[in-house]
């Protein structure tokens, strides 16, 4: 609960001035989902109300719509390559004013400390950062990362300002089979999120009945309105990769917006900057047909309403005056921004905090990433528009790969928490045809990940990865293009229109390489073990199917 | 947080039988306002979920419809005249499953033991009964009862079993003001309800800012949605004297059906018995064209989720088996009642436990109550249908009252607490012939309070009241009828259709005295200093525009 004072109370009765009143405007009420017309009136950061009020300041706002605050109910802040007050800068200008993340990435490379640090980041951020905690580090036990977090690690962030719950519990087979582990975790919280693609009928009731209540993987409507008729709150995603809107939209109506809420998920600092954020979200949805106000609706209360914050989502008596001025509820293009009733500058970015973790990394040798022996081999296939891959296999001769003309190249894994051991495998369906490029964002467990049509190539974007303290690398031609990651291996401290432009600069480059679009994002999540059928670590080659390792070839009793 | 056993997780999965599945039933879903045809699993006294289930015992429920449990959002149990737990097993009949109670009056009697002796009774309650504590005891610092509840008694109970927030803010003049001790009590807790009647603007603005965010005090559409908009929780009340329901229906409809629920607020156990709870409600939407869908999400999942009950309000996964069976939406006649799985059976009464006070009070003479003196004097008028009063005057003469023709009788008020008071004053408007009335249901101090047409038969009437520890009590003939009202001088511990049959009784008696119907309202309102304009309090006359003691006579310079 905010504090309430007397000259709050005095001014929302008229008594004393407003700090503002802001004239004249349209204010969308998300209790009923209209439009009201009047001066809405602010003191201390918080709104009076809508009435007859004199301000200190009056601001004729004729012809203009007021909005609450945009909310994304479930983000992964990491995913923008951003730290946390660039990114903050960034989506306020769009419109955002809170965000729900989970910061599950660099909890996977820091831990606490990465908790800590995302935090501390809360002070000073253009927008309010409330987080859920992650539930899953490591994803799984054989995806060992630089962390584990068990529930006594996330008991002790219980209550501390800034912390709301639990966050995606993605390991279901641990709730489904009642795993002890699992279950205290869910029971540190009342706010639970779940994460459960594809679970339906019994197995979903059994992981609803567990404790987690929303879901932001839904990718089909059938499965989302199972889930929604179960009591899940469901977030509609609309991120870099994955795009649901379109599907779940038609599912949302006047009886069922206040359980829907827009999630962005995982969303690059170029998508951000050139498309938005929960703006771009509420526009997409009004294309697909949905009414303005259940959009927006979906953006403000339903999600603040879902996190039990009461002090935002609306601009009733007492709330928090976090609100976005648009001029056409159909084109939702925002044109100001005010969090606390200050407008929002469009200033400067100033250096954000950095969380530096060493990476502890010894460069593999264009020596060493030669592959010994011949035979029959276990090659990663790559699926279009999928982070699953097929599990193939192809006769290899010895040191025949880069085999462009089959689409064979080489795939690294260098551990980056000081073990010292890479693993190679072979991957198809990169298709390129020189170059090669490598990241230290790779799903969970963030070591370095490399592949390439270039054994020279592989090496000098794995060093600049290494020597940028974490980086994404790309090599075609003399010299290596590098987008730093200098916080945790994973964002970067450079402000955000830079990260674009380096961002550009690589794909020019993948360009080249003559391959795949987004090659980066299918290099992230081949060491991700919990996905199907074939992955590698910096052990070697995966089973995910059997859930082990396995040799490279076929025939060998060993792994290379 | 309810707990999570394995056993329930395997019993979702179907891995185990579950214990009941009530099979081809239709079951309400408040989350998309739509039937669901399907069986329903329960386990443990939890909803395992709707799908394909075998269990210990199946029950065929073809052509019948499960609807959640319906839940009171705001309601004096005090008002039913019936016991708490005997108030339980008349309400469980009627489908209701959880109430939300204010114990304001018990507690202006009581205090903190009442409020002890209250949460006491909801074990073996055959409804869950939840407590919001009284804001407002006294009502007045004039209005003194048996006890004052201030913030630091409050915060005793925060955090108890059964204690879910802060009950109606009446003190509306304190919260405006800014009040330090009103103020305290706000702070105690996140849930608040209010109770602004008539309240508009940027009072009501203020109001709002300071914390309460419901309201169930709304009698006109235009007051209602104003407070809507406002962020405010209505509750749309239907009780023995207030009739909300027709005006306010209008405005529910699926965009706020989520902000909307239903409160009796205050109903007598005939009411109860004869008419129905939350079910008559339902009803009486319907008849006033909602749609059933609609008012089913009001009395589940809207009044859950007002209050934070995210166990209940609907049948889904994990949630408690709390539900109650109809065979048609539109007439919505409960049949069965289930509570966490279990029929509840239409057993015998139990005598339930009482809060004994003892009615400390020396009884009036006939002689006390001669009124010395002559003039121009004070007279209350009663308004029909209203418990606010007229401020009237009439010429008296000495020992000239009661005096028939002109219809002005003697109303007493005799203090209950020990300090031995007793005010006497003139009321216009019973309109009784014979007889008299007297009862220790009497607003907000719950003194005795009596008028009549006999000086013997208040005599009498009052002396029934204190030989009963509190009662209703009517004499038009040879003998007194009594409802004793032994549980704190407010409830009844007979049971629930003996109250009724008594008040029947009553209500013949008051019937042949020749005067007004429902007389003992009006009565158990005469000494409520807080509405205007003219009261009586064991000091005497009151008025309560100018907010103090007045002389019954004019002219006089002292009180009688």
């Amino acid at each position: 609960m905010m504090p309430v004072t007397k000259d709050l109370i005095e001014a929302a009765r008229g008594l004393i001035p407003a700090d503002t009143v802001f004239k004249n405007a349209r204010v969308f009420n998300p209790f009923t989902c209209v439009w009201e017309k009047g001066d809405l009136a602010v003191k201390d950061g918080r709104v009076l109300g809508i009435g007859d009020y004199a301000g200190s300041v009056e601001r004729d706002f004729s012809g203009l719509y007021i909005v609450p605050g945009l909310i994304d109910a479930h983000v992964h802040i990491e995913s923008s390559l951003l730290a946390p007050k660039e990114y903050a800068r960034l989506v306020a200008l769009h419109g955002t004013t809170t965000v729900i993340a989970d910061p599950h990435e660099i909890a996977n490379v820091a831990g606490t400390r990465g908790l800590e640090f995302m935090l501390g980041e809360r002070e000073g951020a253009l927008v309010d950062i409330r987080y859920m905690l992650p539930s899953c580090v490591p994803a799984t036990p054989l995806d060992v990362g630089g962390a584990t977090l068990d529930a006594r690690d996330l008991a002790r962030f219980a209550g501390r300002d800034g912390v709301l719950g639990l966050g995606e519990m993605m390991n279901f087979p641990g709730v489904l089979a009642g795993d002890a582990e699992v279950a205290g975790k869910l029971a540190l919280f009342p706010v639970r999120d779940g994460h459960a693609p594809f679970l339906t009928g019994r197995d979903l009731n059994a992981y609803i009945l567990a404790g987690p209540d929303s879901d932001h993987e839904c990718t089909n409507r059938a499965e989302a309105e199972e889930k929604l008729k179960k009591g899940m709150y469901i977030f509609i995603r609309e991120g870099s990769t994955e795009h649901n809107i379109a599907e779940l939209i038609p599912l949302v109506n006047p009886a069922t917006v206040s359980r829907c809420c827009f999630a962005t998920d995982d969303c690059h600092a170029d998508l951000l900057l050139h498309d938005g954020h929960i703006d771009r979200c509420i526009r997409k949805a009004i294309a697909c047909g949905l009414a303005p106000e259940l959009a927006i609706r979906m953006a403000t209360l339903s999600a603040a309403e879902r996190f039990g914050l009461t002090d935002r989502g609306a601009l009733t008596p007492g709330r928090r005056a976090d609100f976005c001025i648009i001029d056409d509820p159909h084109r939702f293009v925002v044109q100001q921004v005010f969090r606390a009733a200050r407008e929002i500058p469009a200033g400067p970015p100033t250096k954000p905090a950095s969380l530096h973790t060493r990476v502890r990394c010894v460069p593999p040798t264009i020596r060493d990433l030669q592959i010994q022996g011949h035979g029959m081999a276990r090659v990663i296939g790559l699926v279009p528009h999928q982070i699953l891959t097929e599990s193939l296999q192809y006769e290899i001769r010895e040191n025949a790969v880069p085999d462009r003309d089959r689409d064979i190249l080489k795939v690294v894994v260098c551990n980056r928490y000081g073990n010292n051991k890479w693993g190679i495998g072979l991957v198809h369906g990169f298709g390129f045809r020189q170059g090669a490029i490598a990241c230290s964002i790779s799903h969970d467990a963030h070591n370095i990940v490399a592949a390439g049509a270039s054994d020279a190539g592989i090496c000098s974007t794995i060093e600049a990865v290494i020597g940028a303290g974490g980086a994404m690398a790309a090599v075609a031609g003399p010299s290596v293009v590098v987008l730093p990651l200098d916080c945790a291996g994973l964002m970067s401290t450079l402000p955000y229109d830079e990260v674009a432009r380096r961002l550009g600069q690589l794909r020019e480059v993948t360009k080249t390489m003559g391959g795949i679009d987004d090659p980066f994002m299918y290099l992230s999540f081949l060491a991700l073990t919990v996905i199907p059928a074939l992955r590698i670590t910096d052990r070697g080659v995966f089973d995910a199917a059997e859930f082990r390792d396995v040799p490279l070839f076929v025939d060998s009793k060993e792994n290379v």
